[in-house]
C-alpha cells in the first residue's frame, strides 16, 4: 500500500482545520496519514474537518492566491510563508459578448489560464505539497500528459524539492519541454498512459519520501479544486451562482466545486441558496455523459479517442459520484464532438479575448449544447470554469485558423483585402 | 500626420487625470489627442497630468487590475466599468532560490506571466485601447511579431472592436496561431518586420477610425508601463525597491517605470527613497548597452540578431532616455549572449519554478553578470522584471532540455535511472 507513516507521526501534522480522514461509502474515520482508499469499505479518502469559525473577513485579509482559504483546506496553519507557487485569486470574467452569443443572460468566465502554470492544477498541487511535506515527504511525483506534469515539476523547483515525473515516451515534444525546464527528474517511460499510470503506484509504494499527488497524497490533492468554488463565490460577492459548468477528467473537479459550494453555505459564509451543477465531456471520451443518459449510476470504462487530451480519462475515479452530484443539483452531463470543441476555443477566444485548450472548448460547447437543449436555464446566470491554456494545444486549432490574407506591404493592399 | 480629431471632440475627452500632451525635449504643450510626436520640437509627446489628490486607500479599494491605478494613467473615470481584459495585479515572488544561486540577499521577480496573453503588453495595450475608445476610435491595430499581436488580438476581441494586426509573413506558426484565433483582420505582410512597421505608420494616416497602438496612440500605450512599477511598489508594501532589473526593447518600459516611481513618490504614496535601475539587453541587439559602455548619449542603430526577439529592436526610440535614466539612478545597462539568455531561463525555472521568454533570460542573465561584476549590489533588495512566458519561446530551449532518461514501465528501470 501506501507509505502511511506511523501513529505518532501522523499525530503531530499541522493540516489546519483537517482532522481525519473518511471514507466516502460508508463514513469509516481514520487518523490523517497520507492514505488514498479506505481499508474497511475500500472507497476513495475523503478529508474530514473541524472548520471552527470562519469568517469572511478571515478570508478578505488573507493573501491573493488560495492561502486565503487556509482556514478550508488540509494546509498548515502557517502554509503562505512556505515558498511555492502561489497559485489562484484568477480572474472572473463577465462574458457579456459570449452571453449574446449563447443567447443567455448573466454568463461568467472563470479564466484559470492566469495560474503560474497556466492550468488550475497548479491549485490541486500546492494543496499536496503543503500537506505532503507535513507528513514528512521530500520527492513530489506524478504520472501525467501534460498539466499536471508542468505543475508538479514548477511546484517542487519553487519550494525546493526533488520531482520525478512520469510521461510516455511518445509525449509530444513540446509538453516535455515544458515539464523539463524545471529540471526534475522527467522521465520519459516506454509505454502508454496506462502503463505509466501503473508504474506510478508500484512506485508510490516503493519509495517513502515520494509523494505522488494524485495517488498516495489524493485526498489531499483533490482538496485543492474547491478553490475554484471558494473564489467564484467570493468574486460574485459571496454569493453562489445558479449555474456552473464543469468539465470532467477523473470527476474529481466537479465534485469538489460542489463541496466547496456547501461548506460556505454549512460555514454561513453565503446564503443557502440553490445551484445547478452541470459535466462536460468530450464524445471521445464520455462514460459518465453516457452513464448520464443512460440513467446508470456506474460509469462503464471507454477507451479514450478525443483531441481534448487532458480530459482522456476513460475510467473517471469520481464517475459515480459526478453523476450523484449532477443528479442531486438537477443538472445534466453532456458531450460534445472534437469539431464543437475547436469551435468551442474559437467562441470563446473571438468573443471574449481568451485562449483556452481543448479542455476549456469541451465546457464552452457543451454549454452551448445545454443551452440550446433548454438544460440550461437562459435566464438564469451562469459559470463556465476554463481550466487550462490554448497555448498548450495549439495543435487542436493548427489546420482550422491562420491569416485572413498575405498582403503585399502596401496600404492599397491592405485596404483591398479589407475592403477600406 | 496622425487621425487628429477637430480641437471640438478632443476638449469632450474624460482621460481622467490626463489634461495635456507635452513634448519630451522641450515641454511644448497641446491638448490631448491621439498624436504621437511634437510639431515644434519634433521629439515624442508624453501625457501631462493633473493628479490632485490620490491616496492609498483610493488604489487599495480599487479592483485587482491596472484600474487600481486609473487616478494615475491617461484613462476615463470608469474605465474598469467598460469591457476588457483586466490585465494587471500580477505575482510579486520572493525569490530566495535564485537569490542563493546568484549571491543576493533579498531578490523579487515581478512574474508578468499571468496577465491575461501572458505578458506585459495587456497593460499598455488595455490602456491604448481605453484612451482610444475615447478619441473614437473603433479599431485596434498594431504591426507585431509577437506578444504585442496577442495582447491586441485579444484585447479588441472582448472590447467588441475589430483588430488590424501585421506580421511579417515568414513569422513562426505558432505565433500567428495564437493571434488567429482572436479573429481579427490578421495579415501576414510579405516583408520584415521593418516593412511592415513602415505599413503600419502609412496605414495609421490613412484610417481616421484605426487605433495603432504603438503609433498614433502611443503616449497613451507607453503610460501603461507605469503599472509594472505601480505594483511593485504597492505589492513591496508601499515603498520602492532599492534596484530594479527591467529588459529595453524600445526601452519605453524601462522609462516609464522610473516615472512610475517618480509619480508615487511626488504624491507621497511612498517615501522618495533613491533607487537604481539596470537595463538588459540582449547582446545580439544591444545598441543602448553599447551606447553606455561607450559613454554615448545618443544610440546607434544595430541590425538585430538574437534569439530574444521581442526584444530584437534595433533602433529603440527611447535609447536616450533609458541612458539618461539609469545615468541618472546610478544604474547600468548590460547585454548577455544568446547562451547566457538559455541558462538565464533555465535558472529561474529551476529555481523558481517560473518559465519565461527569452526576454525573462535576458534579465536574468544581465542580473546575474550585473552582480558578479560588482555592479548590482548584493546586500540591497533586487526586483526583476519578467515580462513574458516561456510558452511563446519554446524554440529558445529546444536543443537544450529534454527526459532525464528513457526508461522501461518498471519500477526497477526508473531505480535504476534515479539511483534510488
Amino acid at each position: 500500500m501506501t507509505a502511511a507513516l506511523t501513529p505518532s507521526t501522523t499525530k503531530a501534522v499541522d493540516l489546519g482545520p483537517a482532522v481525519e480522514l473518511v471514507s466516502k461509502e460508508e463514513g469509516h474515520r481514520q487518523p490523517l496519514a497520507p492514505e488514498f482508499v479506505s481499508a474497511e469499505d475500500f472507497s476513495p479518502l475523503e478529508v474530514g474537518y473541524d472548520f471552527g469559525r470562519v469568517r469572511r473577513e478571515d478570508i478578505e485579509s488573507g493573501p491573493r492566491n488560495i492561502w486565503r482559504y487556509k482556514k478550508l483546506l488540509p494546509v498548515p496553519s502557517n502554509v503562505e510563508e512556505i515558498p511555492n507557487t502561489e497559485p489562484g485569486c484568477t480572474r472572473l470574467v463577465r462574458a457579456d459578448n459570449l452571453a449574446k452569443a449563447l443567447g443567455v443572460k448573466r454568463l461568467w468566465v472563470k479564466d484559470d489560464t492566469g495560474n503560474p502554470t497556466h492550468s488550475f492544477k497548479d491549485r490541486v498541487v500546492a494543496v499536496a505539497l503543503a500537506a505532503a511535506r507535513e507528513f514528512g515527504f521530500d520527492t513530489l511525483a506524478c504520472p501525467s500528459t501534460g498539466n499536471l506534469a508542468n505543475a508538479v515539476a514548477a511546484a517542487a523547483a519553487r519550494a525546493g524539492w526533488q520531482s520525478v515525473v512520469l510521461v510516455p515516451s511518445s509525449l509530444e515534444r513540446a509538453k516535455i519541454l515544458t515539464t523539463a525546464v524545471y529540471d526534475g527528474a522527467l522521465l520519459a517511460v516506454d509505454g502508454n498512459y496506462d502503463d505509466v499510470n501503473r508504474l506510478a503506484t508500484e512506485l508510490a509504494a516503493e519509495h517513502e519520501s515520494w509523494a505522488f499527488v494524485n495517488v498516495n497524497v489524493r485526498p489531499y490533492y483533490s482538496e485543492g479544486s474547491k478553490t475554484l468554488g471558494f473564489e467564484v463565490a467570493e468574486q460574485l460577492g459571496w454569493r453562489l451562482p445558479e449555474q456552473i459548468v464543469v468539465p470532467i477528467a477523473s470527476g474529481s473537479q466537479l465534485t469538489k466545486v460542489d463541496k466547496g459550494f456547501k461548506e460556505l453555505a454549512q460555514l454561513g459564509l453565503v446564503e443557502d441558496s440553490p445551484y445547478t451543477i452541470f459535466g462536460a465531456q468530450a464524445s471521445g471520451c464520455s462514460p459518465v455523459s453516457t452513464a448520464f443518459r443512460n440513467g446508470h449510476d456506474v460509469v462503464q470504462p471507454v477507451k479514450p479517442d478525443t483531441i481534448a487530451r487532458s480530459l482522456a480519462i476513460g475510467n473517471p475515479a469520481d464517475g459515480p459520484y459526478v453523476l450523484d452530484t449532477v443528479n442531486r443539483t438537477g443538472g445534466a452531463v453532456e458531450d460534445v464532438t472534437d469539431d464543437e470543441v475547436v469551435e468551442g476555443i474559437r467562441l470563446l477566444a473571438r468573443t471574449e479575448g481568451i485562449f483556452t485548450e481543448t479542455a476549456g472548448g469541451v465546457t464552452v460547447a457543451t454549454a452551448k449544447k445545454l443551452i440550446e437543449a433548454g438544460k440550461i436555464d437562459p435566464d438564469a446566470e451562469t459559470v463556465l470554469l476554463i481550466t487550462g491554456d490554448g497555448l498548450k494545444t495549439l495543435d487542436a486549432v493548427e489546420d482550422k485558423i491562420g491569416p485572413k490574407a498575405t498582403v503585399a506591404p502596401s496600404a492599397a493592399a491592405v485596404n483591398e483585402v479589407l475592403g477600406g
